[in-house]
């Protein structure tokens, strides 16, 4: 809602009528093109994703999605398609979570999820979430008002894969199946601090040395299942001195799969691998839950139809899971999920500058969503 | 040299003088008392150890050393026994190194080592030590004249072993065999950031998990050597994220043992599987070189005689090194050297109010020193 971001809006609403919708900027600032079926009384397909960025980030990762849809009703209305459906296509205001530390308003506003606790959020300035959008005319009730009531045909996101998956298997899109479900934990390891010099090998409780078996142990036992990935994204022997065997290591784990019940037998193979570890090292350790959210399963009617529209370009089909959330997460309950990537240039990099993908990629991705609009058959 | 530390000093001297000693402070601030032999032209066996403690120390450390040579002069007053060599019990000024970043002050002095451009060091005050010694008339020239020009028997020293070896094998005293050399180094380990949903565990290189094996790896190479000691003290993601693959991972390494050629061998070896692992891994490693000494042998002669004092009392004899140095290493090459070891309780903490010794090992310690003081044969 900064005069940069509204600036953004009023361009995407521009461009979207340039392309043949009608638009408008809603409350929550999201941006809706409709390309209206011949049908009034049709129910409607979302295409969307978001307009908003992390700070010193890259150009694609959400704003692709926007202006595939945008491309996708030009090319519509240039060829003059009628669709059985309403396509809406949508760039949400907030996904990233910066200014107010909370993820997905924009499309939660639209998912009839928005929680208006967090109309008291403020920004490090102090403004609150309400403030700014009372500024506009937004109230409680009128962003309450923006959940979607009318009938919806399903939720399709075009995105950035942000990983090197499709890079490396030199595919230009790929089907998602899944949003993984995440855990996170805050693990510290106790031991017995020493002389580097005094305390003999045998005889040591170190606990970097049991910290480090729990890194490796838990990069091994997420090697082993495909989908299951475990991180230690932060590491550390606090006040460590180079010739102390450290009494404290803290790290945290970041475990991630697209099934529910793989995510949650791994938590536990990990929570009594490391208990196992301490036990034998006469170390103690604390893990402590930080977050979790479930695994999103993408719609299988979605999921085969985006796969077919893949295949008849002529490319292999390969289904992958989003480890990053999305948009889509929003709609999963509400309406069907589809989503499709595209491949990642600069190994994969993103939320970051060199974030970066191909033209021909881009429009592979455009392709694929135009050949699935035109043949996609509603649920009867 | 402050008011606390020069009260200590006249307070010792005070004791060495009411055991029979003949004691004085000298210009660095060593308190040193004679038990003179017989014969004047006899040369002169040093026992010593030091005074002064790092901050929030035990009270053992250094002390007991001095102590025990105190009581033992006292002791061959009581008996009026006459020894072939003058006994010079010495309490070093200053091993730790605290206020001016420099340990073996009084033990480099005695032993003819001291550097005089130490006397531009300055304290956290802005003090040097010039200036402080200048106050007691002390001047680069007097201390140059503290240098042992006289012939010398040996340098022996007890001291409490500041680990738990003696404490594991039920041991009141051991031998020490060498004072540990030591390799310091620094390790950074840098690989590719990614998100730690989306880069699948076959395509990352993360620098966390390459740290995690260097630690794992260091602590088995130096399990499977005797005498050999490896300690991770340092170890960090600098920055990092609970949702990120690490990109940078430091560590620091400190690799002792008393045998200089297997010091090297395992510094050469754990630099070759440093690399091996980032080479398999696809990260890159720099090994920066912080410090390096080399072990100090016990001498076979003194070692021995030790020994034999130990078995005198009906105790078995245990041989080990010690990792951390103490003023005997400052007569490495100036005379003959040797260490008594006595047992640490609470798991051997020393540096630590914690440090503690019980009177019956302290009192087997001044027992094994006045049997060898009564046995030795000085070398013809």
């Amino acid at each position: 809602m900064s005069p940069a971001h509204r600036a953004t809006a009023a361009e995407l609403c521009k461009w979207m009528a340039a392309a043949g919708a009608t638009a408008h900027v809603d409350v929550a600032g999201n941006v809706v093109g409709r390309y209206p079926s011949a049908r009034p009384d049709a129910a409607t397909l979302i295409v969307g994703s978001h307009y908003d960025t992390v700070r010193n980030a890259g150009k694609y990762d959400g704003r692709l999605g926007i202006l595939a849809g945008i491309v996708a009703v030009e090319e519509l209305r240039r060829r003059d398609v009628a669709l059985p459906f309403h396509l809406d296509v949508v760039g949400f205001s907030e996904e990233e979570g910066v200014r107010f530390s909370a993820p997905y308003l924009g499309s939660a506003a639209m998912a009839g999820r928005f929680d208006p606790d967090m109309l008291k959020r403020r920004d490090t300035t102090g403004q609150s979430l309400g403030d700014v959008l009372r500024e506009r005319g937004g109230t409680a009730a009128s962003i309450a008002g923006l959940a979607r009531r009318d009938k919806l045909v399903g939720y399709v996101e075009v995105h950035i894969e942000q990983g090197p998956v499709l890079l490396h298997e030199n595919l230009p899109v790929g089907v998602v199946t899944a949003i993984a479900g995440f855990a996170r934990r805050r693990v510290s390891v106790r031991g017995v601090a020493g002389h580097a010099g005094a305390v003999p090998m045998t005889l040591r409780h170190d606990a970097a040395a049991g910290a480090a078996e729990i890194v490796s142990m838990v990069e091994r036992r997420c090697s082993q299942v495909p989908g299951l990935m475990g991180t230690v994204g932060q590491l550390q022997v606090p006040g460590g001195a180079i010739n102390v065997i450290p009494a404290l290591c803290e790290l945290s784990l970041d475990i991630r799969s697209d099934n529910a019940g793989e995510l949650e037998e791994a938590l536990r193979d990990i929570a009594a691998r490391i208990e196992a570890i301490a036990a034998r090292r006469g170390v103690s350790v604390e893990i402590e839950k930080v977050a979790e959210l479930p695994p999103v399963l993408c719609t299988p009617r979605l999921r085969d139809a985006l796969g077919r529209a893949v295949a008849r370009q002529g490319l292999a089909v390969r289904s992958l899971v989003s480890g990053p959330g999305h948009d889509a997460v929003m709609f999963d309950g509400v309406t069907d999920v589809g989503m499709l990537f595209v491949r990642c240039g600069n190994g994969g990099i993103s939320h970051s500058p060199l974030e970066t993908i191909s033209a021909a990629d881009a429009d592979m991705g455009v392709r694929v969503l135009l050949d699935f609009l035109t043949t996609y058959e509603v649920r009867p």
